[in-house]
């Protein structure tokens, strides 16, 4: 039998914790004295009443937590953050029905950053922080579920890192959650807090600055202003902003050992320097290719092509420049990009580096399996060969990353019918990245698609943020069976 | 060192065999007393005369030969087929230029199908019967390739055939190598002359009919019309060709079972059964959609419908109906059949259904394997389980084609700036299918593509037919490291 009371225990918490952070989004509105005062009054209060009630009524709850409920709740606490998270939207007005907010709500949870706002500078300052906030629990949440949670289910490809502890690797890190878990909020909001001080020296207003720096830190992409970061025409925010976008998109424990001063430890790990080298081959070549357009002069031609890179690559979805209106080449170069997302154990999304290097070098020494058949050659991946059951997983993983692509784009078609602003769409979600192709690029918006797509990017982009495998699981009829 | 006699020597003899095939091209003109006679009868004897002075000079060449030898003649027959092959084309000016004429017959050799041809009905007989003689050849050079020649190195999936046979497998293919081949020829040639006889009984000439039984069962797709099967308006020549192509996209040892009564095996072939649910499904979608969308009648509509699945499933690229005209959904869902591609030992191309069941499988056990991780869960397939190094392989194959499917689009961008014509004609011609999308749809043609596109395309499609890793490890160094 599944532990219902200790669900519906966890939840209540979380719903708990969702209403304290609507109180800052309150506080906004208090200060700014708008019109989204109310609003954000009862639904804070709603949901820390609710909160407090469900977690008093399940106080009796059993302890006993396995693997159902682990994934159940995964699964569970996105949507009704999502379901909740969309009421301030709808109460005042600013998106009335319930299936654009959730959208908006769910691209925020998931750090997707994709939008359905015609004109965000007409909303509320409440609504903006509320809109930043929630991205920034999000990639919060994703951390800690990816670096803590996670690998004791044997998700996520983070088992690498955790081989990497010597000795039995489940019951080293089960006692250690919580203490990662600080260790990573530290560096989380030390970050956050860093760019936010960059930025406001850098001119952005002081409100403006905590909301971007919310969610550059989540790799979010979601902005206070309509035209994205391309509003502030100043080099100094935008490579402060490269810069934060990238650090969001390494492994949050490298970055603990580089604030430990273990520089070596960071110079050494394969994926990091994969990440870098990604980044400098298609800034490079989009770089040339944009001298050779002659669209911008030298400098704002490098800037706006690593801002992309990393925006991208790292799934945070901010734009400076509009590549759609590029040379093909270049924007389909930025469309493979789609394809990469940030490192494991990041707030970025997507397949992120590790797989990819995983599985570039499993096809290259395939070659050298057939070249000699009877040699056992395993995968090498920070000079530790990578035991064959994480490689099966990571391949299966990117299989049904593909297969969600092929078949999402393909349904979403019939919503869509151009081809690529469909597998744009779908692409962005299934990432969480924010801009796509077509009539959802850059300096457009997800307003104009049908219900039924709203909600199937919705969806998509939960898929993509949960690691596939962690939704998908829930509708496995073994997963049910004792 | 690598014996460079006995390569020479091999290809000396297939140069001696295309020598020999032009002559049927020759005859061709005699009968039809067409101008493109003194070409074929030039070429012909030079070939026949350069491959007989190869054979005799390289007579005392050892006979050893070893996997680095093989890889090399395989990847250079059809590259030397090519060359020679394009000789009809340019000498009597109908295709005057050697881009243009080495695409052509690379197409041909390769089974793709792609034509630069934009007048093909004003071609004389031999040069429209060479066209099609070199994707018979092509084909048949495929399934002695796959089913008796690569399962010795360990490629192309068909080990999986190959342990279905007790005892070590390798010692018991090799000198079997002449009798599979044999067998294997009788069947291709029963087909070929059924089809011919169905197709001249419906209607169509005596000289199409033996072109396109010809172009059919290599899954080459190669037309003496501009509008491909669409020129005939009779529903008995496409059920016919329908059937052939499926025939042609099955895997020959189980056409060869079926021959020989053993209806059991062939229906309880798992590859077998998931190309027909393929096929099953997208037929019905895609006919559902055009019932909706009332285009054509219903029989017009269902025909249409399995005609074009069948063609692009396996890889033939015969068109009766302009997908481009459908509903975008209906055109996408085409699109995804780009990747799919024929049975293992069939002459179809891509990536071919088992590899698909197999890589689909693994996926869904990865879930299995997530809720149970201490157990062992290899994937099954026809009732074995398949060997860790097999899906390895698979996945690996996976990755390789989905990366040069990537990366070839992004790069062919810089040649053909829209990016749905970019997409299609690297999967087309990576697949051996034929016609792509965009520009290079179903009623258009090559001819407009760059020159430096071209080869590109021809290199794509030699890479795609022999399976990828058969030409890449060429590139290894650790290949040619003793």
């Amino acid at each position: 039998m599944i532990n219902l009371k200790l669900i519906f225990r966890v939840l209540g918490f979380l719903v708990l914790v969702e209403g304290l952070a609507m109180l800052l989004a309150l506080l906004v509105s208090i200060i700014y004295k708008e019109d989204d005062l109310n609003a954000f009054f009862i639904i804070s209060s709603g949901c820390i009443v609710l909160g407090l009630a469900v977690v008093f009524f399940t106080r009796k709850s059993s302890k006993k937590i396995g693997k159902r409920e682990g994934f159940t709740i995964v699964s569970l606490v996105w949507i009704v953050f999502s379901i909740f998270g969309s009421l301030p939207y709808m109460i005042n007005g600013y998106i009335p029905d319930f299936t654009n907010a959730f959208f908006e709500t769910m691209s925020g949870f998931t750090t997707t950053g994709s939008s359905i706002l015609r004109d965000i500078e007409a909303l509320p300052h409440g609504i903006l922080f509320w809109r930043s906030i929630s991205q920034w629990l999000g990639g919060m949440g994703i951390i800690v579920l990816s670096l803590a949670v996670l690998p004791i289910f044997g998700i996520g490809g983070m088992q690498l890192y955790a081989a990497e502890v010597p000795g039995p690797a489940p019951d080293k890190i089960s006692p250690k959650i919580k203490q990662t878990a600080k260790m990573l909020w530290g560096i989380y909001l030390i970050l956050t807090v860093s760019e936010a001080i960059l930025l406001w020296v850098g001119g952005m207003s002081f409100f403006d600055s905590i909301c971007h720096s919310f969610t550059t830190m989540a790799t979010g992409g979601f902005s206070t202003k309509q035209a994205s970061i391309a509003h502030w025409d100043s080099p100094f925010i935008h490579y402060v902003i490269i810069i934060f976008m990238f650090l969001a998109g390494t492994n949050f424990s490298l970055t603990f050992s580089a604030l430990n001063g273990k520089f070596i430890r960071v110079f050494k790990d394969e994926e990091f320097k994969y990440y870098i080298s990604f980044i400098g081959i298609f800034t490079l070549i989009i770089f040339a290719g944009l001298l050779i357009s002659q669209l911008y002069g030298v400098e704002k031609s490098f800037r706006d092509a690593l801002f992309q890179v990393v925006s991208i690559i790292t799934t945070t979805g901010y734009v400076t420049a509009d590549y759609l209106l590029w040379h093909p080449f270049l924007t389909i170069l930025i469309f493979s990009l789609f394809f990469f997302g940030g490192s494991a154990g990041s707030t970025g999304g997507g397949i992120k580096i590790m797989r990819i290097v995983i599985l570039l070098k499993n096809s290259y020494y395939e070659l050298k399996r057939m070249i000699h058949p009877h040699a056992v050659i395993p995968v090498r991946f920070n000079n530790h060969s990578v035991d064959s059951k994480i490689v099966t997983n990571v391949l299966a993983f990117f299989i049904l990353y593909f297969l969600i692509f092929i078949v999402g784009s393909v349904i979403f078609t019939i919503m869509e019918p151009d081809m690529p602003s469909a597998m744009g769409a779908v692409a962005t979600c299934l990432g969480n990245i924010g801009p796509g192709l077509g009539n959802v690029g850059p300096v457009e918006n997800f307003y104009h698609i049908a219900p039924a797509g709203k909600w199937f990017l919705s969806g998509l982009m939960l898929l993509g943020r949960l690691e596939l495998l962690t939704v998908l699981v829930l509708f496995s009829p073994s997963f049910w069976k004792e």
